[in-house]
């Protein structure tokens, strides 16, 4: 199977139903046996109709067994017609798989504001169906898929003991990432035998890190999802919370969602470098979070690294306007790509060899000492290019 | 004197000094009488010298003669020679209008973190002194210009009782306009004679709904400044703070801020269009200000009105999005260009000839009503165009 493995009992599909015009539209993760799901749903207060659906079912708590994704249009501001599409979609997976509807959660991505093609989607359920494979990963990975250029895709594999757990992953994004999940879907699966409270607290810390620490042009979405679903096919001795087992499971779930994460960046609408914002011995985390968000959102900051432009002023500045507490003009520096441009309040004019190679490597650094406390953050972003403005004039929603 | 008239008892000045290339670069104001004067400055932790330097100095509450200002070089980030560097702006004009040093103002705009030309400057201050007259607003007012394609000039004239008074300003923008001023200037004149606390008030009232509620691409600078001066020559009863003629000076002088600010927006960086981002009905002025800063600095929002695509979703994600307190997604209405798109939770499908005009005109507007209060923000920004990535690309600082 390869690359695209899926964890023991877990089949996937992809498929083209009609939402788009040519593309892959529909997917499908199922499970052989009931699953612990936890998930973690957008902020935003506008919330699309699958997502409100989605979320009361995961209350109840019922084990999970599918999930179906539709991407090309959101189901959001619909209406009253928005949650009964989404729980007819639901209802063709159940029809199909012998599912109650407790068993199921659905998702959506794409335009806004209109009504989901229904017809359409309950026609491709039973192609969806058939096509289940172990081998479907990649389908449904592409079939997610909205702006985005690449699917992304993240698998590892680790030792409970003397069992082999696995857990695989996917992932769209591309515009309007932010922290706090943004325009973002994805769909994580495992077979480990794991607690929920265990589970819950896993996937939080893993998303704290990766989904939550990057973003594209500072938008949150009105979709986005991510649903973690354990089977526990596996077979290990239950993962608890505080164990060594426990720590290889997050390690591992960390490591996916890392990967996801750094995918999304890497595939952000027009970008062409990938950013790094570290910022370093603040008061508190949230004055670290604050300054790296403050610069990763500039949109000064990413145009002159589009244009491989060291310009560290527009950097000081932003860090100067954040509004995070214990910022002062003389105390922290700045390195751009590892090399110190401002201390003490000002350039530190390092030679021209050195400043003239900043910027220019695909992978771009930005580091902020604030030199006023113990804790850091790290948010990844990308450069804001004439191509997202172009992306992003034409496409509706 | 036409367009660019000044008020009684002031001179104004610019010439070319050599900072920049060809351009003018070095700007003098100059009143025949003392003046009372009050500032706003940056809320940015990086302040830039001469910020420093005219604040300390306005504190000390001395008759104000003289305002010098250089484009091209903001004389920010350079520690301590900074000071000097400013500190010795203001001696050259002291040396040649025999003033003491506190009598005089300073100001800097351009790129960060390089020392000043201040030899430069110095030969340049006598043509500068020389070069002073009533009718050399306009010469100011193009020499404090940096990415700026036209000189902003706002004039108003009104009556305190049988006296007529006037008020002239000229202004700076471009990019990193931002709501709490940013990379702006604005040096503003009056022969008004009023109470100092009056006049303290008046600008602050004016600025709140002028400068700091505008916005192009969310940066705030190191840098921003509003200097109002007032010599009393137009030889009124003082004006003092709740009477009528309070009113009238307040009117104009938010006539004057206003028109500035308009044509700071009208000139943003690569801009095509003028937008309008007005909130009604919200709890707090807060929550009014914090939903319309969100629309006015969404990139996804600004690119749609750059490519005249009229996506109301990306408008429902950002009021979902902006934290602001009261926000129900079955309770707020978006208008754009007077048009309802948004009710009740979704999408009110209007007509498609009315649709399809949205975003057409060059002055654009978007309404959102958030129908849980009485409080309202008002907030001018432009599009996001291919032209803006461009010039920051390139210009270091």
């Amino acid at each position: 199977m390869g690359k695209y493995i899926l964890p023991k009992g877990f089949l996937a599909s992809g498929v083209h139903c009609g939402i788009k015009r040519f593309k892959k539209d529909l997917a499908l993760i199922y499970s052989k046996a009931g699953c612990k799901a936890v998930g973690i749903f957008t902020k935003n207060k506008v919330r699309a109709a699958p997502l409100i659906v989605s979320k009361s079912i995961l209350k109840k708590g019922k084990p999970i067994r599918a999930i179906i994704i539709n991407s090309g249009n959101a189901n959001c501001c619909t209406g009253w017609y928005g949650v009964r599409d989404a729980k007819r979609m639901i209802s063709g997976v159940c029809d199909n798989l012998k599912l109650k509807f407790n068993n199921v959660q659905v998702s959506s991505t794409g335009i806004i504001g209109k009504r989901l093609p229904i017809d359409l989607i309950e026609e491709g359920i039973p192609k969806l169906v058939k096509s289940l494979s172990e081998k479907g990963l990649k389908s449904a990975a592409s079939a997610i898929l909205t702006t985005d250029k690449k699917i992304k895709v993240g698998i590892e594999k680790f030792k409970i003991g003397r069992k082999e757990a696995t857990i695989s992953g996917i992932v769209k994004g591309a515009g309007m990432i932010h922290p706090n999940m943004a325009t973002m879907l994805s769909f994580i699966v495992t077979d480990a035998k794991i607690d929920k409270d265990a589970l819950k607290v896993a996937l939080k810390e893993a998303c704290d890190r990766s989904f939550n620490s990057i973003s594209i042009d500072g938008d949150m979405s009105t979709n986005d999802t991510v649903i973690l679903l354990a089977n526990g096919l596996a077979n290990n001795m239950t993962i608890k919370r505080k164990t060594k087992e426990y720590k290889a499971f997050s390690k591992a779930l960390k490591n996916v969602t890392f990967k996801l994460a750094k995918n999304i960046v890497e595939d952000g609408e027009g970008a062409t470098k990938f950013v790094s914002v570290y910022v370093e011995n603040a008061k508190r985390t949230r004055d670290a979070y604050r300054v790296a968000r403050s610069v990763a959102n500039s949109c000064l900051v990413k145009t002159s690294i589009h244009g491989e432009n060291p310009n560290w002023g527009r950097v000081a500045a932003t860090v100067g306007s954040s509004g995070a507490e214990g910022i002062k003009q003389n105390k922290f520096e700045i390195y751009l790509d590892g090399i110190c441009v401002f201390k003490g309040g000002k350039f530190t004019m390092p030679s021209k060899e050195k400043f003239y190679k900043i910027y220019k490597r695909k992978n771009v650094e930005i580091a902020v000492n604030l030199n006023s406390g113990k804790k850091d953050a790290r948010i990844w972003t990308c450069d804001l290019s004439k191509r997202y403005v172009e992306i992003n004039s034409h496409y509706m929603t």
